[in-house]
């Protein structure tokens, strides 16, 4: 089978103007970046007042693995089916970082006969919103560190700058810096580091905003530092809210891409799945719910992380509903998650995928708890047996959903018919009662002992003495109401990264929480949690080229 | 009068298709950025293989000073100018850097009716080139970092690493700093520090690159450290040159815009007029010239640093040559030259102006010694009397050129009308044998010396020990025949900034010098260069705003 970029590559995709006819969109409502990609002008908004409102389905997944999983290519190739049916859907996505494509990771497109085109620019520069962010968060950088250097008007401590730098570029020489070294007129000299962008709190705003002035209210009560007295000083007290928000203008307006089978796709935002909430911008998928009957998204991470998180702080914050879940798995995912080794995975197993479906259970569970309907799908591998898939039907069955197989990677949308289907019958049939895991009235700990027992299936929390002291200053200071951000091992239930399966018995230990005040939510620390990638020994930069015609290679 | 941002959002801009259509280029050459902002296709450079060259005229000034000259607005005003002539003309310009627009400068397209627009784009993220730029560099240096922190097969130096990170702002804490903090894992510590991006060789890469193929070969040789045994190390041999060349694909495509007045722009590329060339690229003005008749562009600083650069890196790389030089002025800046203090420039002074025309007389000696035409124009302010310039006017005559009043800051091309007709004539009359100052095959050190007495007018030229070794260095490693690249004050004639008017009897020294292999010439540093602008007290980010509506203020 061809490479993922020559898929990709030979696309025929359509003009992004006939993509948004399609919708019922004017050319003048679009603003064109080439010809495969466009932005939605602010102006077609208050056009789109009165539409209905579309469905919402949210694609989520089992805890990840080195297996792989494709959640993201089930996204895309359940949207291309929906299309193919005869539906009014749209994908929403998140913008795929530029620093991975050249250490290890593929892009973050799909994969596969379900991607989203143009590939190459998705996964560079695409229109720029990535940029424009890393531009607002430095020049904040600059203005506090020129604040410092100019007498320090405003008392703060320049040891508890909790604010930093950011670079869309894994680079681990930036995580531990000092800057302004070389003397009084070259600033204050202090400790500081970078994080990849989109680790940035700007990016969590500006995939919370619900428009500029909302966009606007989020960066000026963002907190950069605190006082010895442990007041925050926020971006409103340096007075530079206006100066971010007219770098972010452009980046605010959601984008439009195609799948490989020219149905929409609506790509925008992409914070961490961390640190920060890991889902698509708001702005995003509300136009695409006001331009489609059904909406495809994805959270990110697994959904102890991702649907967690898209619950609790995406939808708690903008007000959306989800109409049904999608949980991906493959049997080889699940197998690991029992324990067998990696390259063990292409046997068959039935003793292993058993122990690991506890992990499938526990996240089955977890959505039913927000009263969201569950579709379980299997990522089709060749070295899958019916046996494995019989096990995983019946496993399904007993816990109230269904189990459809998917080979949207295969056969793109046609392979993602039989899920589709069953999407759309969820959507028709079901009785959706979505309710949060808690109130915001709830203390931030006993928020974070909800997620722990509820979603994690912990015993209990332990605090570190600095989350403690942290927990109490926030408080303090009058964000005892923000859900929380868990920032978490991906890769168990636990905070414990080699606990598969569905752990037990085991405590949450928060080492440091933050408040992230304009995305409104506070940050626990399960754990260190790695906010700048490196680079491998041979990274994937050495082998990405151009020709002379302009024909990119080795990006995957 | 109305400030620079209002006159720019009052322009009724015609769809930036439409400015194409005028030059007979198709939609299809044509990759929009919104509607009026737009990349020339690469598939539209064999279309014009067999189309006439047009003219070149370069707009350069006397040295600069606090009281402005408005080399830019002279240069969009008289592309306005000719155009309402009937001339088919473009004006080819550099792309502002964001980095000053929140520090104190305005921006960099011009002022009052001669501008550019869209203007708030043009300075804010335009096209994303600047980005794509600052995101080149620094995955460069990410990939170095990296080598060291893998072993260092290449025995790189990292004492004498010569190349730095960027950033698109004004950020002196960032001037030095240590990278590399934090232990093992966390890369090889080192100290560092960041230049403005316009600083980056990569920009002046960029701005030279005749195509993708010669921006590769400019990349690989492009020299990041050195050995021990004073031996380069290159872009080629860290094997990242594809991913650089894949992550410049579209910036190396040509920027149109338009002026107040609807006639075309090219825009692209802005490299520092210092430690780099200071001209917008090669392949803007190529292009410009294949599609008008006439093509205004400009050179940034004075004369002594701009045109000479021009001549000398630009159409020495390039194969372009220049028909006629504009030389701008203004009454209240010869004035500064000839020792008048700030404030009293709004009175008359006709001896001071007569000893600050000294700037001027040698400024049209240098261009003259090139074998071009100039004409010397006037950037009239309300404060000018008759006489001052009845001096002028008698001044340039006797130097065998006129002098041509321009009032395009206040009537835009109707104002420069008188200049365009000037420039016209020029160019149907002029006898041009240009030459350029000095052969390939010159030793560098008489390159530099040869800058030095005949441009700047100094006795000689002494050096660091630093800078005669780098300059062996560099010729040992076989760049002996690189054209200069003199970083000097942009404010005199010597590398004294405040010898103002015509010095003499100086002797220039060199600091440092460098190779900039990539670029294809040898910077040398007379004096202490700025490579990182820092923020002012109050900076121009605390007034810039942006309503809920998008409407930016406070930009100028």
């Amino acid at each position: 089978m061809k490479t993922d970029i020559e898929i990709a590559r030979d696309c025929a995709m359509k003009p992004v103007a006939e993509v948004a006819d399609a919708l019922g969109i004017d050319a003048e409502d679009l603003e064109l970046y080439g010809r495969y990609k466009a932005k939605f002008s602010d102006a077609l908004w208050s056009k789109l007042d009165s539409a209905p409102q579309g469905k919402l389905v949210l694609v989520t997944a089992i805890n990840p693995t080195p297996a792989g999983e494709g959640k993201t290519t089930v996204t895309v190739g359940l949207g291309q089916a929906l299309s193919r049916l005869g539906k009014k859907a749209i994908v929403a996505l998140r913008e795929p970082s530029l620093g991975p494509c050249f250490g290890m990771k593929g892009g973050a497109t799909g994969g596969g006969y379900a991607q989203l085109v143009p590939m190459e620019d998705l996964n560079l520069h695409f229109t720029g919103d990535f940029h424009a962010i890393t531009a607002a968060n430095n020049l904040l950088a600059a203005l506090l560190d020129n604040h410092l250097h100019q007498g320090n008007a405003l008392n703060i401590d320049s040891q508890q700058i909790t604010f930093r730098r950011c670079m869309d570029i894994n680079d681990r020489a930036l995580r531990h810096t000092v800057v302004g070294l070389g003397g009084r007129v070259n600033g204050v000299t202090r400790e500081d580091g970078f994080m990849i962008t989109v680790a940035s709190e700007i990016m969590a705003i500006l995939c919370l905003a619900r428009d500029l002035a909302d966009l606007k209210r989020r960066l000026a009560r963002m907190i950069v530092a605190w006082r010895r007295d442990d007041t925050p000083v926020t971006v409103s007290d340096l007075q530079v809210t206006g100066a971010l928000a007219a770098l972010l203008k452009d980046a605010l307006k959601p984008n439009l891409v195609q799948t490989l089978e020219h149905s929409p796709a609506i790509v925008h935002g992409g914070p961490f799945a961390n640190i920060a909430h890991g889902c698509s911008s708001v702005r995003g998928t509300r136009l695409a719910l006001k331009l489609a009957d059904i909406v495809v998204t994805e959270a990110g991470f697994g959904a102890d992380l991702g649907a967690e998180k898209f619950f609790n702080i995406k939808c708690r914050a903008s007000g959306l509903r989800p109409d049904a879940a999608v949980l991906v798995a493959t049997v080889r995912a699940l197998k690991y998650n029992g324990g067998v080794a990696k390259r063990e995975l292409g046997y068959e197993n039935l003793d292993a995928l058993r122990q690991g479906l506890g992990n499938l259970g526990k996240h089955i569970e977890n959505l039913h708890k927000f009263g969201v309907p569950v579709v379980v799908t299997l990522n089709v591998f060749t070295s899958d047996t019916d046996a494995e898939h019989a096990l995983i039907d019946q496993y399904c069955r007993e816990r109230g959903c269904d189990l459809v197989l998917s080979r949207v990677w295969e056969q793109g949308g046609a392979g993602g018919e039989a899920l589709a289907l069953r999407v759309v019958e969820l959507l028709e049939n079901s009785d959706i009662e979505f309710r949060l895991l808690y109130p915001d009235a709830l203390p931030l700990a006993e928020k974070i002992a909800t997620i722990a027992t509820e979603i994690y299936g912990a015993q209990g929390v332990s605090y570190s003495p600095a989350a403690h002291k942290a927990l109490k200053r926030i408080s303090d200071a009058g964000m005892a109401s923000l859900p929380i951000c868990m920032a978490k091992t991906q890769y168990s239930l636990s905070d414990d990264p080699k606990a598969l399966g569905r752990p037990e018995g085991f405590r949450l230990h928060i080492r440091d929480v933050q408040a992230a005040a304009g995305a409104g939510f506070v940050v626990a620390y399960a754990g260190d949690i790695m906010t700048m990638p490196g680079l491998p020994a041979t990274p994937a930069a050495l082998n990405i080229d151009i020709d002379d015609n302009g024909v990119i290679s080795g990006l995957f």
